[in-house]
């Protein structure tokens, strides 16, 4: 009889080649949660995971789902494992679930944060998890936006190459704010959606840092969604480091 | 004619041994910092600066100065030199200032800060800047721990071995306070002195760490004060990782 097993995980992405295996040989989350979790397991656990972060992008809410044999009690899985983990990989909790739990499909709500760091100049401590942006920013056109992207959407325009082909690309956006925080030292964009589209957060971002900077205006995001394209889209997707996935809700 | 250049140096701590030159081969900020400015100086540069920090300990405010001969303008230091540094070190801004300014002799205070991290298991992210600590901390002993040792006294019993022979142990010790935040998820601990001996914040915070765990009572740091003697202090000195040199005030 197994048990499903629910687990909170944590990482600085820096070093991983993102969630998810895409070829031989790279260092990703998940090959190194298996290893681990098969080890205290004594059987080959697989994972599946709520969201499939990119390389470089980092977690503090990850949630992933596996069956385990075992008879390790659950309260001692997540100190187990964190002791077969390296530094940068982290399980925040454990909890034993029902076995029609499934990390990715009874997710309702998932939450990420993206940092900007607004200092004049790189920051050594700060670049690790935000993206570098100086000169003018104009939040309240970025805020203009936000409010025109929010809502259940095709954002197939948002979306990078390499998702499920074939599948539908409307999102339920919940939540796209922006705010100054620490005294302006950054900006912060919270997003909540029922579920993204591949890069979807990094290229929402995009488009607001584009607005802010007046390369575009707040009008033009309803343009670009309209186009359902990425080609449609002129605005650089923002770079992974700066992404954190902050929380899933089921 | 030189100009004598005040930096502000940024680091993640964890990849360096230290700020200054202890043997040969090692990755320190001092060597990785006066290779980079050297670089854009044209000629040998050596830097001084405010605290010599121990290897594994961050900054985001540490000050440094040197003797600068090229005609490069003050205002593009910081980023000329931003570009040929590692991602782990960087300068947030550069001032010139007077030749009898010294980093290290002219600084009237430095504030480090401290950071605990209280959660139930290690964490992948915070980690990488806080001492991970679980279990009961009474901070209020740990607070009345804190003012029996704030003053100008003898600081012998807080410093290891390693610090500048025959020179005096007195330091002012102006603050030294414990709070929670983020919903107890951290407890920061803030110090500011005129100068410290060698590892004397880790020795503070290792100090206040076993008063907080009620293995030694807050009375007891005036008796270990009293000894003069790191070796009739029981308590450990806390690990690098959770310091930061936070500023230094001239």
């Amino acid at each position: 009889m197994s048990r499903r097993i629910k687990l909170v995980v944590e990482y600085d992405g820096t070093l991983f080649s993102g969630f998810q295996c895409q070829g031989k040989g790279e260092r990703t989350v998940q090959s190194t949660l298996e290893t681990a979790l098969s080890e205290i397991a004594g059987h080959d656990v697989s994972v599946i995971a709520a969201g499939r972060t990119d390389a470089g992008v980092h977690a503090v809410g990850q949630v992933v789902h596996f069956d385990l044999e075992g008879r390790i009690p659950t309260e001692r899985i997540a100190r187990a494992v964190n002791g077969r983990l390296p530094m940068d990989l982290s399980v925040a909790g454990a909890l034993e679930v029902g076995n029609d739990f499934h990390a990715r499909f009874s997710a309702k709500r998932r939450s990420y944060v993206y940092f900007l760091w607004r200092g004049a100049e790189r920051s050594a401590l700060y670049g690790r998890y935000a993206w570098h942006k100086t000169g003018e920013l104009d939040l309240i056109e970025m805020r203009k936006a936000s409010r025109a992207l929010v809502g259940s959407r095709d954002f197939a325009a948002f979306a990078n190459a390499g998702g499920d082909p074939g599948s539908t690309t409307v999102r339920d956006l919940k939540r796209l704010d922006v705010a100054s925080i620490k005294s302006g030292k950054f900006v912060v964009i919270r997003v909540t959606a029922n579920a993204f589209l591949r890069s979807m957060v990094r290229n929402l971002v995009g488009c607001l840092v584009c607005v802010g900077r007046n390369e575009i205006a707040a009008d033009d995001c309803s343009t670009i969604l309209a186009s359902c394209n990425r080609e449609s889209n002129p605005c650089r997707t923002a770079p992974a480091s700066g992404l954190c996935l902050w929380r899933v809700d089921y």
